[in-house]
């Protein structure tokens, strides 16, 4: 089985180093595709407007200036001979969940790899405070190898991308594996910006997040990560919201409104 | 009714022009914060690692050196009193369907503002020849205010944001308004990379996309614009696959699995 790896925090991160020990377990055949250096909050952006560099590290092991999904994508040019049978993108430094699955780029990466008719999980190592430095990545190396086989195994359709999250806790400490829907935060209450003065006068602004109100209902990927269970959450990117669909029908279609 | 304005084509794009005439039939209360420069393929990234730099260029009108998401939420800091009752993002400079609309940095626009809680459409005219320059941007302008008018009047859930997208074709030949469902592309075969080398003998790549089989089937997006209708499709960020959330309960969940 060949596994094509990236990240979206670099490919000097600690994370990728714990997710090709996970990798390590399942083949031999491993690549690592990875962004030069950290790509967070990217979502799936694309590089269009300028050229990509791409710098061998080793006979398997590619630098990309440019983002995770860029990085997929250019895996098709840079792995030898066969595409590889599995994308696994992290292990992300900090969780995954919420609609912060639409801004990740380690989600990105899965979804290209996806895009591209290959199996793609993300995995993401949760952090309760994430100014205190060290994710817990040996939670995630101790349970990945067994969920991933256990994915192959039973598969799943091919418009989806699987998002595994793992608990801010030691590998004793986790409870239990929990199938999750994506749950929602108040993100309108959380957002944050601040304008600063630079030494020359002008003004700059820092975006950031609040600690956000969570819809934590049971099922929800949130709950799951909050109570110690590992979070497997099945994605895809039909954005399409059906009962709405039904609702506007009432009021639009047909002929073009008068101008 | 106060009406932010923002696009992905950066805030001297014509289409952002057109929109500013849309919206000035709907309201005399319209601000635009935009980016600098063109945004495309930027999805829904974030600017989190670096500042964020704001032009004023009027009263009521910004340029920010970041992607769209960042000026929908710096709108927040840069609109004097009330928050916007409606934002619009657009009108891009090409279409915006399938799956690409996880990857528009004007879906993401107006996503952000559905985040923040205010109602927000994308506009985006499309093109089938993106390479011959010309969008008929007079299109949506003939249509977008009518149809505005009549969603806000309808109203639609708050988790859910409008995505317009107007035919390559002069006003008199749309046929009709259709409420669609996001359609799908096969990406699989339609990536293209491609390397070349630079005057010192570096290699570099270029990505880009060739024309893509679709699922045009009736009710998708797609259908509705190569057929000359007026699409307008209901988006949410939930990407929960619910019938894979049930299958996979029956091989995981439960006791983590034994390491």
């Amino acid at each position: 089985m060949r596994i094509l790896l990236t990240n979206d925090d670099g490919v000097h991160a600690e994370g990728l180093a714990a997710l090709e020990r996970i990798a390590a377990v399942l083949s031999d055949d491993v690549w690592v595709v990875a962004p030069f250096s950290e790509q967070s909050a990217q979502g799936r952006a694309l590089t269009l407007t300028t050229p990509i560099r791409v710098r061998r590290l080793g006979e398997r092991r590619f630098a990309v200036l440019g983002t995770p999904t860029d990085c997929v994508m250019l895996a098709a040019e840079l792995v030898d001979g066969a595409k590889p049978d599995l994308v696994l993108s992290g292990v992300n430094r900090g969780q995954n969940l919420a609609e912060d699955v639409t801004m990740s780029g380690t989600v990105a990466g899965a979804i290209q790899g996806m895009a591209m008719g290959i199996p793609s999980i993300a995995l993401s190592q949760s952090l309760e405070d994430f100014h205190s430095g060290a994710a817990q990545y040996e939670t995630a190396e101790a349970f990945a190898p067994s969920i991933i086989r256990t994915l192959l195994k039973a598969g799943w359709p091919r418009e989806v991308v699987i998002n595994l999250n793992f608990p801010d806790r030691p590998p004793a400490q986790v409870v239990a594996v929990e199938v999750t829907s994506q749950g929602v935060r108040d993100v309108q209450h959380g957002l944050r910006t601040e304008r600063r003065t630079d030494l020359r006068g002008d003004d700059y602004y820092w975006m950031g997040f609040l600690d956000r109100a969570e819809d934590a209902s049971p099922g929800a990927d949130l709950r799951a990560i909050r109570e110690g269970r590992i979070s497997v959450t099945p994605l895809h990117v039909d954005l399409t919201h059906r009962p709405t669909v039904h609702e506007l029908r009432k009021v639009l279609g047909g002929a073009p409104p008068k101008r």
